[in-house]
Order: structure tokens, then sequence, then C-alpha cells
């Protein structure tokens, strides 16, 4: 079909230079399971991207990713602090609790975003063996409301965890996103900021499957390594998977593609606006959420693509191949519905 | 590298027709998590392919693949039987057990095949909760040691499984060599021998990665849907799995793929023979095992691309793509190790 | 020591009957894992009580029981609807997902107690695979807060649920102290609300050890007795267990003793509000909330046998075998910290 | 009734002393969870049995030993190396792999004992990801066979599996019984021999129920902790398990319950062989295996306290209070069978 999506920006589809690196690692034969050149080129990219410590485990999707670190943070017996929107807790059915054995443990968050008050509050432990213990914080970056955390946010995010012998992890399905808001590199929201182990995703940023586990603490590569294939996450023809990463990762790809989805976020941002229904939240990243009368959002979703989000409110995600002309269309199939 | 492979059939890379599949799918938007038109063909192909009542549900690998389908035959108190040669026993980690919270009953196996009086045995349920109740089977096809089972073998086995109540899984990661050689459709390997679900592989048949679960008894659609997505084996731009899928269920790629494999395992064990070492177990499929000397045995997987099975045992997989060439450059290396 | 305690109704020892049933059942030989006379004794008692469907299955303690409860009750891909105070998601460390990957959906609870609309909403089930089927809710009785759900309250909860094809679940504890509060039979609470299966407690009302689930609904019945065992909570000398609990059921002990515990909670609650501190939540069972200063709360738990409940809140539970004068001593202790 | 049970050692109640212990601690209140004196005394007792830097962890039973035990031993990829016999992986249904994820690795075992060169067998790791990681091993200590390891056979194996960086479990469920037997204290055949932790079992002992995990290396006392409370094996009356843990480790108790047993054991075995059917196995324990006709063995359990062990094999286990006329009684039974 010729719709443009934007339930979400999986419905885009691939990025040529990253169906190009794909055809071109396909080439012959190779190694399996990661003992080939490209990831091996992959690995030395993350190192210069992530920093002289870091490792790259990729892995199938972001909810793998997830679990993969997630589990490596925690003991049988830890829970997992976390905003009560994150993906983890919201869209990814049993997994974490199937796979992983993992107790969310949950806070209200304001636009997505955890505070260092509510992280230390629910980080406190009693020691008792009755509560789990709170043993690490997943953080998800750009938030599934399109906001953002800076760099000091997450410093301070961090510091409240380590100074509390708890790791931090981000989910970033969205990293790129984030980063490119707010001109950073992919360092400073991660490895500088102090942060342990990254979901680093690459499935919305134009690849066509995969993500990876970004190890940035050197303790925790055994145990992501040892845990990506128990849960199931271990891709045996993996240079395709390491080529779409390595495509990202080169000359900043990753950046361009996530500047152009936020782009046409504000693009849409700023119509809405105009048309006097500005977004719910912050638009930090290439997330919209637009307030919709609640019995109209049955025929809104029916009309427009994008995704029923709650009663009054949809979502519209823009994808690194959205056009100016796509936004412009979405806004006409939304504007009988605003306000 | 040059080197052509026979450690595994995942040392190829992608058969043409399925990276231009990819291509194609690729091109503007798509619905995710399956919804997409690439996907629908391919259920419609897999109802041809299996039969009325099959739905297939891709995935991302094997093991994926084989944790669903077990997980949706098994209930939290229940066994699995399997060889002690199953791939999900030797070489998938702690999966069964992390994710599935799986027990699996070995049966010992004359060249990875299991017969019918050792799979009543193996199912023999004293209604002990003491005992974890033997619920299914899983048979890989072809086996882990290169040899297959035939319908009528299949059926004796399902009729077994099925008398005692209990279900019948096929690990068929090389299920297309398997059919290929005994010149049988895939339907008769598994709907019309009584199978109830099926890993079905496409990444070791030519695909970049991906597999499907095949589901053929109808009650099983609901919980592989919700243990593909719980088990992380859900990918949201899900047509670059189908389109693999789907090329290679067109005009019997599958087939034709399979049978090159097959035909070059063939040559390699008839010039193994005609040196005076024939193969270990019947070539059945695309695997080839080669004795060596184990004191030599680390020179052999130093020098020739292929892998050490056990401490007197060498591996050779062709894969679709291993022209003769390939299969007597590697004779040339196995040569001064033999006999 | 010789203070009595009132952090829970667990700080209390054995009621006489109770240990001279123990004493009688362990003389002798007798058959092992529930096949012995006093088991079966049980079992003819439990029909009585909670109907003539009913099938009582010993456990060794609450936990236990709820954690073999609730994995009857959903499927590997489920969600277990409970209240934001329930036991299963503060007070059980990791156990409801180490042993049976269960994730549960809390609802914020006016007084620990939900309401019909609020499961209702709660068992919303869009019927998307990246969410957790919401499948069963579980509900304690009384409630964490000293509670008790009335059997109207209990019988629209069960139509809510069972209307959605959800399934029921009491965790009963206290269930004993709720009937005795509410004047009605075990059964009334159970059985005749339409609830599917009960964590039946024993420990908190006169036993030493030992708890039991009882299933309601027959299809429950084979996965209790097998998630027993593979959940570790199957006793070899099952009568030690199973004679406590027929002891309780016996001439309406467990009545006796639940009135006790309420009555002194009473009291307590009496005098509490006599010197302007009226107890926090509703007094229905045998628990009594007590706001205190946050500042003097290490003061008060220090010199008071009262459990530190949140920061301004200790709770006091009074056992089978609590008198006035242990009440009126714990009067005393607190009364420097209130008002 | 008034059979005497050799089916199992529990098929004895409660010895005398254990029951004067319990109905001692229940007088009064106690503080919960294992903060009573009753617990710290047990402590005391445990370090001077066990060592001075032994920790006990009362728990319910043997197979919750054996659970939380392994578990502290493993991380969430490894293997649990035991043989082929161990209760672990034939009696406890699926309550290795749905509490802990375990994957075993079982070896074949004459009269049930793993040898040391089997055990390094099993103990090496090629480092693959694809294969979980054998970290720890569990030994039967007295055997499922009624076999049992000496001091320097214990030794042994733990030589080899630390030279391995793995780990020592001893399931002790008749530990009491092998050390009666073997004339050594407990400490030698676990603390002393290179042990890590022990399920210590006291139900087959003359307790009602209860054993304990006796950690020996305090790395493992946290882990513990938490898992018992996480795989639900936590009491809150402890003192209950705690009394008779205590009263079996006061003035060796233990010993002479188990030698009591051994003796019985010993007197049976010497009047089967007299009557031309001696022992299958060694009798070193408590246990006794009897050949008979496979056709008779329906026979043979419908008329004689028994357990059909397998086709053609009889299980007779002498508990704490068997005497000589029970066996006798028990030889009259089987003595039509035999030969």
């Amino acid at each position: 079909m010729t719709t443009r999506g934007f339930t979400s920006d999986n419905a885009s589809g691939v990025h040529p230079a990253v169906l190009a690196a794909v055809t071109a690692a396909g080439e012959g034969h190779a190694a399996s399971y990661g003992a080939d050149t490209v990831t091996a080129a992959l690995a030395e990219r993350a190192r210069e991207v992530f920093g002289p410590d870091a490792r790259i485990f990729p892995v199938f999707n972001g909810t793998g990713a997830n679990i993969v670190a997630a589990q490596a943070l925690l003991q049988r017996w830890d829970a997992l602090v976390t905003t009560d929107r994150a993906h983890l807790v919201t869209d990814e059915s049993t997994a974490p609790q199937l796979v992983g054995g993992i107790q969310t443990r949950t806070v209200p968050a304001v636009d997505a975003k955890i505070t260092p008050d509510q992280l230390a509050a629910a980080l406190e432990d009693d020691g008792s063996v009755h509560h789990a213990r709170p043993a690490a914080v997943s953080l998800t970056q750009s938030t599934e409301l399109g906001t953002t955390y800076t760099p000091d946010e997450l410093a301070a995010l961090a510091a409240v965890a380590h100074g509390r012998g708890a790791r931090v992890h981000v989910d970033g399905a969205r990293l790129a996103n984030a980063a490119a808001r707010l001109g950073t590199s992919l360092r400073a929201l991660t490895t500088d900021a102090g942060v342990d182990v990254v979901s680093f995703g690459a499935t919305k940023n134009g690849a066509m499957f995969g993500d990876a586990v970004v190890v940035l603490d050197p303790a925790l590569a055994e145990p992501v390594d040892r845990l990506r294939k128990a849960s199931t996450q271990l891709a045996s023809k993996m240079r395709f998977v390491s080529a779409q990463l390595l495509a990202l990762l080169t000359d900043d790809l990753w950046r361009d593609n996530a500047a152009r989805a936020n782009a046409a976020a504000d693009l849409l941002a700023d119509r809405l606006t105009a048309l006097g229904a500005p977004p719910r939240y912050p638009v930090q990243a290439n997330a919209v959420f637009v307030a919709v009368p609640p019995a109209a959002l049955p025929r809104v979703v029916a009309q427009a693509p994008v995704l029923a989000w709650d009663a009054g409110t949809v979502r519209a995600v823009a994808s690194f191949d959205t056009t100016p002309e796509d936004v412009e269309a979405l806004v006409a199939q939304l504007a009988p519905f605003l306000g």
C-alpha cells in the first residue's frame, strides 16, 4: 500500500545504505555466531563510538536486548526499577517474568521520566528477604512519551543508583533520536553519563531488524554473552545483523536518520499547535501525542495511520524517511478531529 | 575470506532470490508485527504447503522456534521427550530451562533417531506427581547426525505419541533437506504424518535469518501467538522475515537449495568412501561425519573448515551454494588425516 | 522472651488442640505424601466445609499456597490482577516471578480492597500479544490493611471476573478472621461467592505451620496437584500438616481462634480511639494500624512489639491467644507516641 | 493402620524427643522468620557441628533445600552435574526447571555414585555459549541406591570440582545415615571434605517435617537467605522447624536414629542373603533393594509395605523406629517372592 505509517517508527522499511550493507555482507561464506569480519568491524566501531571498554552484542530485537541486559544486572531475588510507562512493563507481554523471572518496581513518572528523588526512594532497600532487592534501574531514552533525558539528568540518576549499589540500564530503542535531538554523541548519553549497559536500537532507525546490547562495564560482558544465547537472541548468520548496525554507526548515519524523524515530528507538532491542538507531551524526539475526543478515537485510527494510545490520545511517530508531505497528509487527516 | 565453510550450513550467505525478496519487501511503509501484505501472502502460501489448517508464525531463529513450540505443548509440570542428540538438549545453552522451565527426558538414540518402542517407554506416565509428565516428543528432521525419518517412521511415532495423549513437535531446522532427500512434500513429513507443530528452518536453507513455527493443530495457534511475543521472538518489521520464508516456499526454492546441499554431501561421502574412510553415519541429508584420529583433530579443524564434533569425529555440512569444487577442496584438506 | 507480640499473628505459637492433633498424628507409621488417614479425614472435612466439589491440598506456607494457586490459573502469557497492597506483590520477594513467571497487574486500592469497576478495567484485554492477558484476580481476605470483603462484594467481583473469562483466587491467609468477623461460614466467602481457588491459612490461626490450597473448580485439581510438587510445596509426612488443618476445621476451632484475635483488635481499636488516636483503617479483622509521628517510629518499634508499616504508621496484629492484658500492655507502650 | 512401612523412611512419624522440642518451642510468643531464640540456638549448634563458618537455613523439605542450594551455585546459564539416579533429576517433578531454570547434566553412575573421572569429564567446559556451563555438582549422601561416599571419595570429588572452578553440593536427605554408617562426624562428610553447601535432612531422620540448607562457604549465605524466601521455603513460625533440627543435633540424636535405621537395614540384608536373595546394591545406609520377579511385582507391593522401584526390584527403607520385629515381618511377607 502507499499509506505512510505513523503508528510507530517500525512502519518504515530499510534505509538504502543499510540494505546495501546487508547485500554486501551476504556474499560468500563467513564464520557464524559472530566470528566473522563484519562483526569484528562492528566491535571496533562500537569501541570508537561508546568508548574503549565497550563491547557490543548484536541481538534480534529490542525486547530481546532489554531482557538480556536486565538479567545481566539482576540476581534471581532482585527487582528492576522502571517508570510505569516503561516498554519493559507495558509492551513486552510476560517476557520479563517468563524469560528472566524479573520483578519490576514501577514509579509513576511525569512525562515518562523518573526523577532522582523517585529513584532514590525506589532503590531503598530495607535488607529484608521479604522484599525483592532493587538492584538496577532501566531508563528509556528517548522515553515512551517522546521525551528525553539530558546528559546531566542521566548522570544524576546514575549517581543515585551507583551510590546505592545499583546498576543502570538504558533502553535505547530510540537512543539515536535522543542524541540527535540533544546534539550529543551516543557516548555522552551512555558511557560518559555512567550507564552500565544499553539496549541500542537499530530497527526503528532504518534497519530491517536487529538491535544490540552494548556493555559498558566489562564485568557484564560474560553474563551478556551467555544470556544472549540462553534467551534465544543469538543469530547464527550474525553478519546480517552486524552489517546493519555497522552501517548505521558509519558516518553517523544513525544521526541523520534520527534527525530527519525528529524534524518531521517537530513539523507535525508545529502544525498541530497552529491548529490549536498542541501535543500532549514535550516533543523531544520523534513522537507526537495528540489529544482527540474519546468518542472519535475509533474513527481517527481508522482514517489516519496513528496508534490509539489511550482513551483520548493517539500517537504519531515519525520515521527516518518521513517527508514533510507525509506530515501534511497526516495533519489533513487529523484536523477534523482536533479541538 | 574466500574459504568456503562446512562447519555448518549457516556458514553460507543468502540466496539471491531471498535477497531480492527482502529488497522488494523493504520498499515503502507497511504495517508492523505481521499485519503486512507479505506476511499475509506467506500465511496463504503456508496453507498451500502444509494444509488448510496450518498457521505460520515467523520467528528469528531455530532456538526460538523450538522454545516457543515446546512451551505450547507443555504445562509447567510436563516433560519433553527427545533423543540425547537433540539440538534442544545439546546446543541451546539453558534456553529450554530458562525461558520455558522445560524438563527434557532424553533417550539414547541410534543414528539420532528415536524408535517407537523407545518413545513408548519414554512416554510412560505413572501418574505420580513426583515425576514430570511426559506430554510431548520433539523429533529432529533431518537429525543432528544427518539422518532422516521417513513418512512412515514419523507416522508410527506420532501414533505412539497420540495414543498416549502426547503431542509431536518436529525440529525442522533442516526439514527441507529431509524432504528433498526423501522426495516428499513438506506436508508429507508433517501434517500428513500427524505432527502437531513444526520448527520450520529457513536460515540454513538460504535465508539471512528467520525460521517459523508452523502450527498444524489449530488449538496451538493462540498459545504460539502469545508465546512468540513472550519469548522475545516477535519481529516488528516482520515483512523482512516473511519475505524470506515466502521466497523459499515459492516455486519450491527450498527444495532446490536443499537438493544442492544434499548432492554436495553425497559427493563428499562418495569421495571419502573411495578413500577408504566412509562416513560414520548414513548420509541422508546434507551432513557428513568423518572419523579422524583424535590426536589429529586439532590440526584437522585448523586446516579444514569443518567442525570438531567429538574426540574422533569432524562434521562437514554442505550448504545451498556448495559447489563440487568446494567438495573437492575439502577432500584434499581432509585426505591427509583419513585412515 | 515473655513479650507478647503484635508484629504479626505469626508471633503466636500453636493452639493446644492443634498440638494435640499433631501429637496424635505422629504415632506409628503412615503412608506418605497424603495417602494417610488423617489427610483423608481432612479431605472429607474440607468437603463439608467448602462444598462437595472442594478439594484441599495442604502446603507449607501462604506464599507457597499463593504461588501454586496463581500458576494454576495462569498460562505463561497471562497476568494476575491484584491490589497494590497484595502480599503477593509486596512481601513475597520474587517468588511469583521466579517460580511462576507471574506478571502482576496492580490496581491502587482504597483500604486494600479492589472495586468491581477497578476490576473490570484491569481485566480489559485488547487481545494484543504485546500485553499480558489478565486472566485472573487475587483478592486478599481479610486484606493486608485489616479490612474485609462481604459475601456480596465478593460475588460482585467474581461476576465481573467470570463475565470476562477470568478466574478468582482468594488469598485467605486470614480468611478465618474475615469469616469470624462477618459471621459467615467459610463457604459463604468462597464457594458460594464464586471463588475458584483459595489459599486457606492455618499458620496465623493457631497452627505451627501449614496452609492449604482449596480448589473449588474441579478442573483446577490436577494442575494444583502437579504444581504443589513442582513448586516444592509437597510434604512427605503430610499427616503433620493435615492434622493441624483438620484440628482447626473441627468444631469450628478456626472461628474461635479468629474471634478471639478479632476481639483483641477491637479492644485495641477502642482504646486507641478513646485516646484520640483512632486506627487508620476500618478494623474489620485482627489488624490495627496506628498513626505515629514519623520521627518517633524507630522508638515505637524498639519499645512496643509492633511492625513499622510505613513512615508514619505501625501495625499491630492480634493472635488467637492475645489477651486483654496483652492489649492493655500494648496501649501503655504506645500511648506516649500517640497524637 | 498398624502396618509398619518400608516404602520410605518418611513412613515413620516423629521421634519423641523431637516432638518434645516442638512442644516446648510452642509455648508463648516469639519473633518470626528466624529471629527467635530457638533458631539462634540452632545456629550456634550448627557452627559446633559443621564448623565455625557454617550457617544453617531451615527450610520445609528436601526438594526445597536442593532447589535453593542449587540456585545459589548456578548462574542462569549454568548446568548442574548429577548422576542419573539423583533425586533432583528423578523425583522432584519439574521443580529444578520451574523454580530455578536449572539444567542438569547427568552421568550414568554405578551404584548411584559418580567417580572423579566421570566428574572431570562432565565438568569440561569448552567455553562455548551454546553449551550450558557446568558450574556445580550435586552428590547425594547416602545415595538413592543406599550407598555412601567415604570422606576420601568426597574430598577427591571436591578437588576435581574446585580445580575446575565448580562448586559442590551434597544432597544430604540421608546424610545422617551415611555418617552413622561410616562412623564419621557430619563435618567430616561436608566441611572437611570441601563441600560448599549441604541439604541437611531431618524429615527422614525422625522429624515431622523440615530440613536445612547448611552453607559452608560464607559467600553463599546471602544468596541462600534470599533464595529461601523467593523459592517459598521460608517458615514464618520458624521456631517449629528449628526446634526439630536442634533436637536432632543435640546429643547426637541424629546418629542414634540413623544407626537404628541402618541396623534394621543390615538385618534385612542379612536375612535376605540367607534366603538366597542378597540385595541388589551394597547396603551402606538404611535402604535395601530386593530383586523380585517382574510378574510378581504388583503382588509384592500389594502385600508388603515396600516401594516398586523398577520392573524387577522393590525398595525397603528402614526408619529410626524400625524394630527387628518389623524386619522379620517384612521378610515373611517378601519370602514367597524371592528366588
